[in-house]
C-alpha cells in the first residue's frame, strides 16, 4: 500500500469513517505479537506500557469525542479515565506516569474490549462534520502513539537480557550512498503548514522565514560513519561537545549509540548483524551535534529542512506499512528510515496560540528544552507526516528512530 | 492440616521426598490467582516479581542440587542462572534486583515449566542422605519466598489504583485481647537452634544469655490500639521517636501503617474495612519502638522473646495452610498472624561461622543494620518456623505482615 | 560617571591600560565589604565564592596572556591553574564546580596578592596591538564575573538565617510606569554584531532576520503586577505554564520570586520591604512566560528586543558604576535594572564559528537549552552591554537579576 | 600532663571550676591555627563547622545552664540559638545541618567573644552542688566535640587540593607491634558505669552479662597490615564483606582506607609518609570486618572489649593533652591511638531510660542502625573516655580515628 492514496483521503467525509478504522486496527495489529505480560512492561518513564497506549489513544476519543459530544454515553469504566489520561492537566489529577507499568490490570484482554466499545459508539459520530477535526486529531494522535508502541517496546524488550525479539527480521537491503548535496539558495521561505489537511496546531501559523544559502545531505549518516567516529575519539574527544552533552557522556558513559553491542544492534527482531551501509538511529542530540562538528558540517535548521522537504513527497521512503518488524534501510527518500535532529529549538511560530480547552495542552505547553526532529521513521505510520510536521524530543534522548542528515553553509 | 504433623516428617527418609512436592505444590498454588502479567510485576526494589519467585527456588535446586550433583544433568536455559541468582556472589554476575520486573519473558508458562523439569530431575536425588540438609534448605528457602511472594505481590496490587483483589476474603474473626502479661524471672537462658530438626545456619550456635526479670504481652498491639496511637498525636511526636525514625516519618510523610487509607486497609482480598480488634501489621521497627515509648513499654529483645517462645508451639496460630486470601485475626498463639519485631539487632551468636561456598552466603553476610523479628506470620507456612527462628529486616522496611508484643521490665 | 564615556574609550591604544586598571579596580572594590570567609561561601552549585571570582578572572590573564604571551613568565602558584580554571577542557583537569567552596585556602589577600603580581605583569602587554582582542575579551569577562560576584554573594548572605547585608540601602525610588507600547512594523531586520568596538563571538555574525510587525512594551513588569499574579492564582494554575515549567513549580514548591518573604525582598542591603512599583527580578524563564500567557501577552524574541534596543543607549539606565548597594529602581530606559527574558533559545547564528582552541569554549559550547536574555542589570558594569549582547541561563535559573519586559503582535 | 591527675578532680566541688576552664580554653587554643574561613568549613553533612562546635558548645551552656537556671540571664544574640542547636527537638526548629557551611557570620572572633560571655555569666553557677551534672554533661560534651572539631577540619583541609596543614607534624614514633593475645576465660561480667564519677546515661544501668572465652589482640591493626589486606585482593573479594558494604565498596569505589593516596596519607600535619607500623585509623566498620573476616579472627563485642578494659588506665595512651598536631602512634595502651570498632550495635542497656527533657535526647534516640565502639583517640581529651564508655558511628563512617583491634574465640 502506498501512502499516497492516504493522502488523497484527507479531507473526505465519507472516508474518514474508513481511516479510523483502518488506523485503529494497526494498533490493534501492532500487539498482536504480544503477550499480556509483554503489554505490561514500562522500562523507563519515558516510555509505556504497549497496552497504556491502546487504551491511551482509547480514552482520547472516549474523553474528548464520546463524553463529550455523544448524549447517553457511559463510560466503559468509571476508574479509567485516572488511568490513561497522559497529562491533560484539565481532565485532573492522573495515575502518576512512572507507575504506568505496575498496570497488570485491567488486562490486555479487557483494553481490547474497551477499544471495541469505544469504536462502536464512535460509529455515530464518524459522519458528524462539526467533529472532523477533533477526529482527525485523534486519528494522528493514534498514529503518534503507535510510532511509539514500537519504540517502547524495542526497548523493554532490550532490557531483558534474553533480547527476545518482537518479529521475524525484515528483508530490506540498505542502499549505497554517496555525499551528495542538496543546494539551496536561501532567501525567504515559506514555513508551516498552509493547506487543505490536517495539521497540527504547532505547525502553523504559517509565516515566512529568511534563510542564508545553505545545502543539505542527500544521505543519512550511515552506521559505517558513525563507526568511523567512535574509531577516531569522538565519545573522547570534549572539543567536539556541547557542554551539556559532555556532561551527559560522562555521566551515562555513553560510548555508543543506544542498542549497540559489539557488532550487533538490537532491533524488533533481537540482536542482529549492523548493517554499516543502514543509517545510524538511536543518536541523541548531543550525539548528533558531536558529529557534524567532527564532520565539519553542521544540523540544518528545521527551517532550512522543511524548505527542501516541501518538494519531496512525504508518503514515500521506509515508513511504517503494517505491523512486523521494522528496521532503517536507508532509503534514498527525504522522509523515512529515521527521524532527523536539527539544530531548531522547539519553539512557537509567530502568532501561535494553542487551542482552547483541554486539548490546547496538546503541543504548546511542551516548547522549552527540547529540539525538532523532521521527517518520518520506519515506524511512522505512511500518511502521517509532512514537511511541515514537527517532531520534538529533548537532546537526551534517543529511544526513538533518530538520526541525522548533515548541512553546511554556502 | 494441622502443622504439628509436618513437624513430626523432619528428619524421615522417605517423607522427605513428600515434604518436597507439598512445598513445591503450594508454591504453584500461590500463583494460580495470577496472570503471567500480574506474575511479572516488580512495585519496587525490595519486592520481586511473583514469576521470579517461581523461578528463583528452582534455580537453587538446580544449582546446588542438580548441577553439583546429578552426574550428565542439563541447565533447562543455559541464560537463566543470571537471571534468577539472587544475591549469590559467588555464582556469577547477576540480573539487577531493580530490573526482574522486566521479565515479561520467560512467561509464567514457561516458568512453570522449568519447575517441572526440575521437580523431575530432582527425584533422583530425594533419597540420597548427604544431600538431605541441602534439600531442606532449599525447602525451608522456597517456603521464606512463599511469604515473599504473598507480601510482594500484595504490595504490586496495592500499587494498581483499581485495587484488585488477590482472593476472596477468607471468614475470620479477631479474638478479643486482654491486657495480660508473661512474666518471666530472669536468669540464664539457653538461646539457639540445639535439636535435631532443620534450621538456619544463623540461630547457632546454641549458647547461654544472661536475662533480666521481664514480662511480654499476652496479645499482639492491635489496630484499636494504633488508632489511639494516631489520635493522640503519636505520628506528630519527635520525643517518641528514635533519629532515624524521626527523619524516616517527615521524609516519607507517614501517618500511618502501609495500607491504611481512611478506615480501610488494603490486603490480599482488596480494599476492606478494618478490623479494630486484629493485630496491628504492617509497620516498621520505628513505629514499633515510638509505639512502645509512647505506650510506656518497650520491645521485647530477641531473647527474651525465644525464652518465651520455647515453650509455645510453633506450628499452631493464623499460619498459612493453603493458597487463598491470608488476613491477620488475632489468635492468642505466640506464633503467626504476624512478624514481631524485637529491640535486637541481627548480629552473629558467638562463634557463629558460616557455612562454605556460596550457600554460606545465605544468611551471615546480611548481618549489619537490621533488626531481627521473631514468631510467624498469617503468610508463613506453618512448620517453617521456630523458637529459634530469626527474621531480619531493616527499621524503615514494613510491606512484611509486621507488627509488635510489648515487653516490661520487671 | 556616564557609562557613555567609557565607550568612547574602545579602541583607543592608550585607553586599554586605562580601562585595564579600571575594571580589575572594581573587582576588588566589590569584595571591600567582604570578610575572608564570606569570600569563600558557595550556596549553590550554580554560584562560585566571591574569591574565586576574583582568583578565575586573575587566572584568565594568567594563562591566555601571560602564560602565553610573556617569555619568562612564571605562575603565581603551580598549583592554581587547577583551581581556578572553570570549563575550559583544552586547559586540562580542573577543581569541580561544586566544591569551590572548600577553598578556605588560599585565603583572601592572598588572592589579592595574586591579582597584583597579575596586574604588575600584564603592564607589559597592555601595549600590543596583536593582544588587543584577547585583553578586551579578558575584561569584558571580568565584568561578567563582577555581576556574578554581586548575584552569587547575595545567594550566600540570603542563605544565612541572620539576614547580613552586603552594604547601606541605596537611595533609589522608582518610577511610576504606564502601559505603554513601542510599535515596531516587522520586516527585514538587522541582528548581530557588526561594528567596531569589542563584542563576543556568539554576538555574530550579523545576519538579516524577517520579523512581523509587533510591540515592545516600554516599561518592565513590576512588583505590584507579580503580586496581582500571584493574588489570582498564578503559581496555582497549571493552563498558565509549560509543562517543565508547571514539574518544576510543583517540585520546587515556587510560590513567588525567588528572595520574597511576605512584604519583604533580600537585597545587598538585607531584608527591605518591597516596592510595589520597582520591576520585579529573580523569576525564572518558566514565571516570566506563565506571567506573560496570564497578562494576554508573550516574551518578546531576542530579534525583536534586538531590533528595538538598537535605536536605545546602552550605557542608559541602571547599571553598575561602582561598589555599594544595588536595586532594581524602575527606570524608564530599556537597558538596566534586570536581565530580559526572551522566548528565544540560546542558539548559534548563521555561520557561526566558534573561535580556535580553548577560548573557542567561552560561548558556543553552551548553546542548547538555555533561553537568551536582553539588556542589562543593576548588577551589570555599566559599557559592558550592547543591543547585540546575548546572556543566557536555563529556564529554571532565577538567582540573576531576571525580570520581563512584554511583547505582543500587531 | 597526665591524664591520671585529671581523674582525681572528678566530683571535687571547688576543682569543677578549674576544670570548666581547662576544657573551654582547650576549644579556643585548637581553632588558633584556624582563619575565620577555615572555621568556617562544612565539607561533608556528617562535619561541622569549627567555628560551629564552638558556639554550639557555648549554646549548650547557655541553654540548659543559663537560661534555665540563672535569674535575669540575657541571651548573647536571639537568634543564635536557631542556628547552633544541633539536634534538640524539644528545643525548637533549628537551622538544617547540611547548611552549617553557610555561616560565614557570625565571624570567628563574634563566637569567641560568645564564649567569653557565657563563660563570664557561667562563673556563678560554678559551685552550685545541684548542677554539678548538667555542668559535668556540658564538658564532657565539650570534649566530644573537641574531637570532632579535630576530624572535621581534618576533613575540609582534605577536600582543598593544595592539602593545607593544620599544624607542624609531632614527633611520634611507631612501636613495633607482636601478634599477642589476651585471654578472657568468660562467665558473667559486669557491664556499664556503675562508680562515682561523670558518665552518660547510655552507660548504664550496669549490669551483668555473660561471656564466651574469648581473646582480645594485645595490639591494634597496622598500617602494613592494612596493606597486605589490600595487596590480596581484600577490597575486590565479595565474600569477605556483608552484603550493605560489598554495596558500599561498589558505589563508592572504596579500594583504601580514608585519607590514603599512593604511600602517603593526610593527616592535620598536611599529606605524610604513611608509617607501616603505626595503626591503621579511618576505616569503616565494613572494612573493619571485612579485614577480620580475611584474617581468620573476628571483632571483639563491646562486652567483651570493656571486660577487658576494666582493668586498663583511659587516661594512658596516646591522646589529646593540647592543641597541635595529632597521629596515631601505635602505642602498647589499650586506649588511645584510634577508636576500635565492636560488632556490638549501639542498643539500649537493660532498664536504660533517657533522661527527661532535652538533655534526654543526647544519646538514646541514636540506637538504630549504628556500631559501638571502644577505647579513645589521639584526637579525644585524655580524661574523656573510659572502659564503659560507648562510641558509636554508622557503619559505613571512617572520618573518625576509627581503627581495630581483633578478638577470637577461645
Amino acid at each position: 500500500m502506498h501512502g499516497g492514496a492516504i493522502r488523497e483521503d484527507i479531507g473526505g467525509g465519507p472516508r474518514l469513517a474508513e481511516r479510523y478504522r483502518s488506523v485503529r486496527e494497526l494498533s490493534a495489529a501492532l500487539v498482536a505479537p504480544l503477550s499480556d505480560a509483554d503489554s505490561t512492561l514500562q522500562s523507563m518513564p519515558d516510555a509505556s506500557p504497549a497496552k497504556w497506549h491502546l487504551a491511551h489513544t482509547t480514552w482520547f476519543f472516549e474523553t474528548f469525542l464520546l463524553r463529550d459530544n455523544l448524549p447517553g454515553y457511559r463510560l466503559f469504566h468509571e476508574r479509567w479515565p485516572f488511568l490513561f489520561n497522559s497529562y491533560y492537566e484539565a481532565e485532573g489529577p492522573r495515575h502518576p506516569r512512572a507507575a504506568r507499568g505496575m498496570l497488570a490490570r485491567p488486562a490486555l484482554d479487557e483494553v481490547l474490549a474497551y477499544r471495541a466499545h469505544v469504536d462502536a459508539a464512535m460509529a455515530a459520530l464518524l459522519e458528524r462534520s462539526d467533529l472532523k477535526d477533533l477526529i482527525e486529531l485523534g486519528l494522528a494522535h493514534e498514529q503518534q502513539h503507535q510510532e511509539l508502541l514500537l519504540t517502547d517496546i524495542k526497548h523493554a524488550l532490550w532490557s531483558n537480557p534474553l533480547g527476545p525479539a518482537y518479529a521475524a527480521p525484515p528483508s530490506v537491503s540498505a542502499f549505497a550512498s554517496a555525499e551528495a548535496w542538496i543546494d539551496h539558495p536561501g532567501g525567504i521561505a515559506r514555513i508551516g503548514h498552509a493547506g487543505e489537511g490536517f495539521a497540527f496546531d504547532n505547525e502553523g501559523p504559517a509565516h515566512r522565514v529568511l534563510l542564508e544559502p545553505f545545502a543539505l545531505a542527500e544521505s543519512l549518516v550511515t552506521n559505517a560513519e558513525w563507526q568511523a567516529f567512535i574509531v577516531e575519539g569522538g565519545y573522547r574527544t570534549p572539543s567536539l561537545w556541547l557542554s551539556d552533552g559532555w556532561a551527559w557522556v560522562q555521566h551515562d558513559k555513553v560510548a555508543t549509540p543506544l542498542y549497540w553491542h559489539e557488532d550487533e544492534a538490537f532491533g524488533h527482531a533481537g540482536w542482529q548483524k549492523r548493517d554499516p551501509a543502514a543509517p545510524v538511529t538511536h543518536v541523541s542530540y548531543y550525539e548528533a551535534d558531536a558529529f557534524a562538528t567532527w564532520a565539519g558540517a553542521r544540523l540544518p535548521t528545521e527551517f532550512e529542512w522543511e524548505a527542501i522537504g516541501q518538494s519531496h513527497d512525504p508518503a514515500a521512503g521506509n515508513q511504517l506499512d503494517a505491523a512486523g518488524a521494522i528496521m532503517p534501510s536507508g532509503s534514498p527518500d527525504l522522509f523515512g528510515d529515521c527521524w532527523q535532529w536539527t539544530r531548531s529549538a522547539y519553539l512557537p511560530f509567530p502568532r501561535f496560540r494553542p487551542a482552547e480547552g483541554a486539548v490546547g495542552e496538546y503541543n504548546g505547553k511542551f516548547m522549552s528544552g527540547q529540539f525538532v526532529l523532521k521527517g518520518a521513521s520506519c515506524a511512522t505510520p505512511r500518511g502521517h507526516s509532512r514537511a511541515s510536521y514537527r517532531n520534538f524530543f529533548y537532546p537526551h534522548q534517543r529511544w526513538q528512530f533518530t538520526g541525522l542528515r548533515l548541512a553546511k553553509d554556502l
